[in-house]
């Protein structure tokens, strides 16, 4: 955190000019919680047009690709890829998003971002239905690349 | 849900051009769990200038002000207030979002995309402390206005 | 045109201040011709997740309520509607887009923008399959609302 | 000052739920001085397709409109007019903006940044020819409209 | 198109982290037809201040630069140059845009968007003379670089 | 300046695809002047949650890795670093804003944007107080990097 401020306490963007531009990935998950009703509803579109999934995981890329743009601090990076993975659960939708980059930070935000997204989008498209949805677990998987090493959770 | 998909299966905005313009709110809450290491950083920097808190709150306000943007298939709406409030918990930090507007459809999205960001925000400003950090408990507190009535979280 | 420019020449956005908000709409149409190939690609994945007609139609509705972002005189406008219709021809895609709004001027521009948009993303999604593809026929169907009265293309 | 911050101390957008919405209009200033070259070389290209000034005046239109994306705590507000007037003058350029709406809040700092990004504008078309160009005199002219009554330079 | 959907039917980026780093090249062209009256008011302004042609240029680089966020599945580029052409006809006006990068994936989309912006643009500033222009023949004349090879219109 | 406008007096991004990718940075200044009752609001909220100067810094920061969104002609560049510099003074605020990144053209325009849209924020969050508040003196004060060579001002 402190990367985030100078000695004089002024707030920057971390200093990545030394960094090597390396190769990085970086997964994400999270999940949304939501009534029978709406699960159904979801699972009865989920082969038709327009439905749910396709446009959660569209909006879930297109905001990954502008994180800089979301997060105050994060640099500007040019995404090589970025996919979306949502499965029905019992109680919901669960999202993966696996973004990868040449370059000198982490995708760790664009990965987070992408899943918080694809969940907020989830929660539009069946609002109507319940009001009471919850979205949880969003957080890091893994990621590789950097200085700093790989990281797995636990 | 089928409110965005028409008698074709083609994926729309939903019509609100007959609802009338309305005083609308809505509070959405959500938090971010962290390491006591992490946590005391950001009570350190409360106090001081650039501080985690600060950042956060308005990274939640540009965002939520721009989820017409973010959302594929929300309405534009020109916000009247946006307020995101933050305490630190035992276990990290609680963030409540509230928003209103003058318009034709509610601000549900606004509130919920405000409270996202501030938290991903947070994760971005202590990820060089704490890898681990999980989001949760994104929802909806309260909304008025509109036809469909009021909503308080049971 | 010359609304555009004041009397000593300077570019400008259209003085909308004097106008009555009204209940406005537009539809306008478009089309891109393909290989048969790229043409029965689309074809088989109409119905499956993830397919070029969904992705497409999302592309338009954003870029619609975008419009004064893109076209740098047009004026801000909250929509009330904005719906892409497509339909595979004989020789390709077929798009009409419908915007509504009440404001203090029209939404022909943004219907154009939805219509071009959506063209330009098939494009994208078929790209690798054909490279010599056609956008053409973007045109104003008909507008209502406003002073200078309603319009049909004849 | 204090309407941006809460009892609390939270930043916050002003709360203008309970403003009228009322016509509104700003005018600001602001000049860039330059050298005699710089300035003889935009004088030169001030009657030709391309020119500095046209430019200049469209980026500043473009960052008037979109005041509410780059200024973190303004409400988003549908202009209803924006235009900048630029002269060539003894020294330089100086530009004038003129913004209007009807909306809960005035629009002082669309005028502000429709000069400010006119004038950098210029800059970045000029640099090449003068690095030491300065931009100065950046001012509220004007405002009328509101609760607070208009106001004009002394 | 597959190359949009994987294995399990998700849609995604096109994953070009494997592909070098190389210049590549675009050219697009289009057109917008439009009646006698209409041309001939852009023809009188086309030496004149503010004229329809710089602003329709303009809007073209614009929108180009910005072609990742406008198309949902793009790769966020560097653009190196980017410049919109454009010809008055007997009938109306010809748009050429040329669009260079260093990158991984080819610039074919930033160079259509750009072609397509800057005829939306000529359709906006013309539309208060003539609503049925119509634009047509949008299409990649001729790109270079990457692995796929060259590509030019037979 | 007649490197953004081609042989054909077609106004263009300047070309820079030939130019190698080099360490670049700049840094701008500029003030804004106000009442000593504004001054000592900002000054008694400077080491408090939501001051003016951490809002001010991160809106500068933020407009400057959007430059290239802002600016018509300047070409998007990956950000390395970001940071803004703010100091009371005797008669107001003074900024300093310091950007690098490793590309093809130069971050003078990052500065210069970073400094202008955190003044103009210190005025949007101290307006209520003083409307007459005036910012002056935006400037280059250093550059380095590009075959143009290093540049200090004077």
């Amino acid at each position: 955190m402190s990367t985030h401020v100078d000695a004089q306490g002024n707030v920057m963007m971390v200093d990545v000019t030394e960094k090597a531009v390396t190769e990085r990935s970086a997964v994400a998950e999270g999940s949304i919680a939501m009534s029978a009703a709406a699960l159904e509803a979801i699972r009865k579109r989920a082969f038709a047009k327009g439905d749910v999934i396709t446009v959660a995981q569209l909006a879930g890329i297109m905001a990954s690709k502008r994180t800089a743009d979301i997060i105050p601090l994060c640099h500007p990076l040019p995404l090589s890829n970025c996919k979306v993975e949502m499965q029905l659960t019992a109680t919901g939708v669960h999202a993966l998003c696996t973004v990868k980059t040449a370059g000198r930070t982490g995708v760790e935000m664009e990965a987070l971002t992408g899943v918080s997204v694809a969940l907020l989008t989830v929660y539009d498209m069946c609002k109507s239905l319940d009001k009471g949805m919850e979205i949880s677990g969003i957080r890091l998987l893994k990621k590789s690349g950097g200085k700093s090493g790989d990281y797995a959770r636990p």
